[in-house]
């Protein structure tokens, strides 16, 4: 039976939000094929689709943590990246054949590493607090990607910025 | 006429933006007075007063960013900011007495942060390209706010974590 609000613990938040973000994932997993395939810049196009690869590893490291607590591997739908993924999508729409399709697309994609980097900041956090050492390590790993994928994303804003001013 | 998806510039999805982040603000204002009510340590509580009173601020400054472009300032349903707003109403409901609620309001509140961090970031870039000088020094200490606001989240969840541990 599942535990009443006042019983609920850190564990049981941990174990929530990995869910969520294991949902989240899948989500973007599913996302940034269609982001790829949009983006006009190689560069562009490139990045989506390394980091769609990496999102693949991601996922293998939160089956990993599941498998520490004993849990299934489950998704709760995550309904902040269903937003988000909604305005990836809005952006594909409404700017399609766009000069500005790529900065939309750009800025759409930081707003879904953003999501992760504070969602994997949490995890590593409370992994630390509940003493699973090696789930800080997997899930530390994780943020560090995310970190490197935003500034990356963040240079290529910047230098097409500077292109377009040259 | 609205433009087509073809014509549409820098401009167009400036504006988008815009609306999306003035949406963004409005919702916040709603939700954290439901945080601090709900927050248990006199800390946490005191971090979302105070950032409720400098979110008013931030919405001011895009109205004036929306008078710099002559436009009325207007919100455009921010559907990534309802999802985030929907898990923080799941973690008050599903945490409400549990001894890990400001652990869960705390880690919702920065992945509000998050977005923000991300969004002003962006239009800051892109008020830069379009030469919006004004613009880029108004979103900048909005953008400077929502950091040090993220910092004092992440320092109040790891002083929790020292304070468990001790």
């Amino acid at each position: 039976m599942a535990a009443s609000a006042k019983e609920k613990t850190l564990d049981d938040l941990f174990l929530e939000t990995l869910k969520d973000v294991y949902s989240a994932e899948k989500q973007i997993l599913r996302m940034l094929p269609r982001m790829a395939k949009a983006a006009v810049s190689d560069e562009l196009r490139k990045a989506f689709e390394t980091h769609r690869d990496e999102t693949e590893g991601q996922v293998e490291r939160l089956e990993k943590v599941f498998e520490m607590l004993q849990k299934p591997a489950r998704a709760k739908t995550c309904e902040a990246m269903q937003g988000l993924v909604e305005e990836s999508k809005e952006i594909l729409e409404d700017f399609k054949g766009s000069g500005a399709l790529d900065a939309g697309l750009l800025a759409s994609a930081q707003t879904v590493e953003h999501y992760e980097i504070s969602r994997y900041g949490t995890l590593k956090t409370w992994a630390g607090q509940l003493g699973m050492k090696e789930a800080v390590s997997l899930l530390d790993q994780t943020l560090q990607e995310e970190k490197k994928a935003d500034a990356l994303l963040s240079q290529l804003a910047k230098q097409a910025v500077n292109q377009k001013a040259a």
